[in-house]
């Protein structure tokens, strides 16, 4: 984002795991064997001290990063368009995360617990609604825990900052939220007849920012 | 996101430029001058065949960038969440693309016509809404242009792929598409009074996908 004198940097934990619990996808970023940079888009899930992502053990970056390759974590949510009267200082309303260090690998007997906390905090309720994990599937799935130890997290929410000359001017200004939501759910074209829409799904539509 | 087999990659250019198109955010990433990872997230807009992104002159990381330092570029869309009958089948519709290359600057007589082009891709209309940048603000921007050269794109767009044991129980399984959508806009604090809200964000929230 670009840099302005209001947006402040913020160093309240309460407001990184705000961010944190918002926000679905993170980039984890890291340096390659040849030495480029490699920028990778995963679920990310905040579980108390520790940030918590899942992939396939045979993803190359996934073994990569539980190996301990020293990486970081950017995320980031767009919150709305500061529109104010000149291009200059218009920007938009964001949160932004970045966290360094290493990730650790979950071990097998904790990670039942963490794909379920994964699940839950992805759509809260589903895990009473299907069946457990089998072991095959454990086995195929790795998951990385991030520590939330180093990080930075710079918030932009205050209103446009335009030089009196703009204000006097004829230019309208102010911010414009944006709200993500959920559109009607379609089933699946094998769901058999007589399932209905479950109660995890309707309440996440429910719970989904309305306009204001 | 999980390597999942029915995930494409995909090799279109259409498809590169429908996500660069609808998607505001992207994240650089780089190696600094210590060897560490760097992610750093700000506005793209695709112009043709590159990716414009701007900033202050005084940041530093963007000095690094317009410096020709090794950079790669991704840009991710969520698009919904594909509910499986399983948490392991479970996963998300979304378009990521991963750019690598190096930034140019671009020079100052082509400036403000790349910022036009910025402020447009994010609000179109505005431009002729707002005055002209000033010689002043002109000079304190930094526009990079990154190369749509070397790219990749994966795309995942399909329905959960539950096996036939978890088709015949009784779990619903579908998609729930995500809505990207904007709130009433709300004025400045300092806005004048007889300013009515421009055209340009009315058409941005007439625009908006709809819940379906």
């Amino acid at each position: 984002m670009i840099t302005r004198l209001r947006t402040k940097a913020r160093t309240d934990r309460t407001e990184l795991d705000a961010l944190l619990d918002a926000t679905r996808v993170g980039h984890f970023a890291f340096v390659d064997d040849a030495g480029g940079p490699v920028v990778i888009p995963t679920a990310v899930v905040r579980d108390g001290d520790r940030v918590l992502a899942h992939g396939s053990t045979g993803s190359r970056w996934m073994r990569s990063l539980s190996a301990g390759r020293q990486t970081c974590l950017a995320v980031t949510a767009l919150d709305g368009l500061v529109i104010a009267r000149s291009a200059f200082e218009s920007s938009f309303h964001y949160r932004s995360a970045v966290l360094f260090g290493r990730c650790t690998t979950v071990p097998p007997d904790a990670k039942p617990a963490a794909l379920d906390l994964i699940t839950e905090a992805l759509l809260p309720g589903r895990s009473a609604e299907i069946r457990r994990p089998t072991t095959r599937e454990l086995e195929a799935t790795l998951v990385l825990a991030f520590p939330i130890s180093e990080w930075s997290l710079k918030v932009s929410d205050d209103w446009p900052e335009d030089p009196p000359e703009d204000v006097a001017a004829q230019a309208w200004a102010g911010v414009l939220p944006m709200v993500v939501g959920y559109a009607p759910p379609r089933p699946a074209p094998d769901l058999r007849a007589g399932i209905g829409v479950p109660a995890s799904v309707t309440a996440l539509r429910a719970a989904a920012a309305p306009a204001r």
